[in-house]
């Protein structure tokens, strides 16, 4: 293993805070919602920092940021490490930030100890992997690995009406370019993505470090239930189609079905987004819209629980007589992490003497995507009660730091197999 | 009886649409919510319309609308008539407003025949029946009735933040003088409202006008679920405090307890508002806060109900490890109508040669509030399809005239004794 610096948890601080600064809900958590104002001043922000740590920076036609530290043989397919800074609504300072300011310095510690590396590091700022304003997660590494085409740019649709190739080409960026950045297999030799886990195992068995085996994937719906507003006093309880009610019910079974799917080593299924039409307390609802996000690290187990939940709901559709539609918006692969980068990974934690956790991703990454055309391993730093997406959710610095020591030693490895 | 000249349909129905144009969601149903400036456009109309008609018209303290056409002995208690013109979001065009213009239509009729009544009759648009705007229901029967003092008014906030005082302030009301329009018993001699059904009984019996025997009384709880909010992928089933299966299982046993309660002859129970934080399809909701309302012709079955409710809610609170607050909003006694109205009532119709239904009021109305310091009576009208507070609310403008037709013959009767 190679003699570095260590990581330093003050400055991985000075990046996490600053960047937090760019916030549309100061009074309640983070809010940094891809190509606002405030998403792009962040942008800004990071691409001057890593300038200082001495990267070559670029961004491609959907506005990936690359910080570049160039290799001895520039020729030969790079190692890639990063995550993202745009966050869901009324978030935490870490998630994905975390992965970026660790990625920059760790190329700032491989640098400073003036250690040759023969393929070049990229530092990458992936756009949105929060599908906060498109309702689509991992855009920029989903591009990169050849799903989303120009046209797919035109019908997705913010709150506002406002198409992502409308936005692009607002900012300067080339949606017409999308094509010339997916990458084939070989194009990359490696990449490792810092995360927090935001889960609570590593805080449970006291680690600091966990090492990723494998990435659970989402499979995403939204679900319109209709059913017939009406008065909630005087519509009796027999002739009501409350379409409430029905969502509640379909809720319920989405949470009993990820309790009791035993066929897979990590199932989770979530109902995060409700509107209710027209929203007043006394009218039953005629309409709820809502999403129903399921997780699983085998296909296998998230397929049958889909078939279960579908044949659950027809069965509410039938009994209440509302109709309920389902439409699908995502069903991603999970993926295993590559073998090579895993045991890179260990090693390095040997020579830290830090004892890792081996451990599943619930959440899903931008790895995933990149997991589609190169070999991919991720390294999960703590959560405080394992609380993410919340203005809760907290890392301590010097977890970050650590996780940071292992990324750089892992990095500087690969970039010399 | 008295031969009156007949209701007609037409001038009901341009009231009607005229009123309805007065709408701030036109692409969807009719929203007329408490003095935003297309409520007080209509109140102008409507104000314009009376005059024309041949009544006396004011407005009282919080912005009652009261239409005379003084009797032939004016010191004698009046005969009242009337109903509301502001809506729930997205609603239909009769709820409150049929009611409005048959008041107006009996008092043309009655001025039209030249017979004498020796009470005063008033045509009354009473406000903020619906609690659209500051969450509680009947404004201004409430105040008249003695439940609402100026310092209520400064404690009811809108969404924006603004309370009610301010605006009745703005608008040239007198909050400062909320007390000088409480009624005691004697004041009034009779209330009668025509109002449409709002389920669908007269229209399965075939019939076109109901005799309200009694109304029932809302109980309104706003709930707040506190649960932990965290990402959908990186917490675990077994991890999660998810504020939003906690809601859909109160929600669920809600409407268990208002199917089931068998004590009364009528119960509902509904989940109308809900409010999801963050709202986002990846995070786990950490709070939901959402509207409970429950109606009841008796007390006693309604204080069963929710004893009940509150039970169950607790072991959900203790089952799931969510705190779950539930703050009374208000609790109303149900009424009977009088004797002697619902007599006067079921008189007009057989002069008419109409036959009536004799039925209950699962929806609250200015009238149960006007109970408090004066007898009351109610006339229905058919909803079609029993649907209310929706844009598919519809009434025939003929049923509306044959209502019509028995108010007038009800109130002049009335106005004699």
């Amino acid at each position: 293993m190679y003699t570095l610096p260590s990581a330093s948890a003050e400055r991985l601080r000075g990046w996490l805070e600053t960047i937090n600064t760019y916030n549309d809900t100061p009074e309640f958590g983070t809010t940094r919602v891809l190509f606002t104002p405030t998403e792009v001043a962040a942008r800004a922000y990071v691409k001057r920092e890593m300038e200082v740590v001495g990267l070559a920076v670029h961004e491609d036609a959907i506005g990936n940021i690359f910080g570049v530290l160039e290799g001895t043989e520039p020729a030969l397919a790079p190692v890639w490490t990063g995550s993202h800074i745009d966050t869901v609504l009324n978030a935490g300072m870490f998630d994905g930030m975390a992965g970026v300011v660790a990625g920059m310095e760790a190329a700032r510690l491989i640098r400073a100890s003036g250690i040759a590396h023969r393929r070049s590091l990229c530092v990458i700022v992936f756009t949105s992997e929060e599908p906060t304003r498109f309702g689509l997660c991992c855009l920029g590494s989903r591009t990169m690995a050849g799903h989303m085409t120009e046209e797919d740019t035109k019908a997705l649709r913010d709150q506002d009406g406002k198409t992502l190739h409308e936005v692009l080409r607002e900012l300067g960026y080339h949606p017409a370019e999308l094509q010339q950045i997916v990458r084939r297999k070989g194009d990359v030799y490696a990449s490792v993505e810092l995360h927090i886990e935001q889960s609570a195992s590593l805080e449970r068995s006291g680690k600091s470090v966990g090492i990723v085996r494998g990435i659970c994937a989402p499979t995403c719906f939204n679900v319109t239930v209709t059913g017939e507003q009406s008065h909630a006093g005087g519509t009796s309880m027999a002739d009501r189609m409350d379409a409430f009610t029905a969502a509640s019910e379909i809720s319920l079974l989405l949470e009993e079905l990820g309790r009791t799917a035993h066929e897979s080593e990590y199932t989770t299924a979530t109902v995060g987004h409700v509107e209710v039409i027209p929203n007043a307390s006394n009218a039953i609802p005629g309409k709820v819209k809502f999403s129903i996000d399921i997780r699983d690290c085998s296909l296998a187990s998230k397929d049958s629980l889909i078939e279960k939940l579908k044949a659950g709901i027809r069965a509410i559709e039938l009994k209440r007589g509302v109709r309920i539609e389902l439409e699908l918006q995502n069903h991603d692969t999970p993926i295993m992490c590559d073998s090579n980068i895993v045991s890179t990974i260990a090693q390095s934690c040997e020579a830290l003497e830090i004892d890792p956790l081996p451990t599943i991703s619930g959440a899903y990454h931008d790895s995933l995507f990149v997991g589609e055309f190169a070999p991919i391993g991720m390294i999960f730093v703590p959560s405080k009660n394992g609380i993410s997406h919340s203005p809760e959710e907290w890392t301590e610095y010097s977890d970050i730091a650590r996780g940071t020591d292992v990324l750089a030693q892992t990095l500087l490895t690969l970039a010399n197999q």
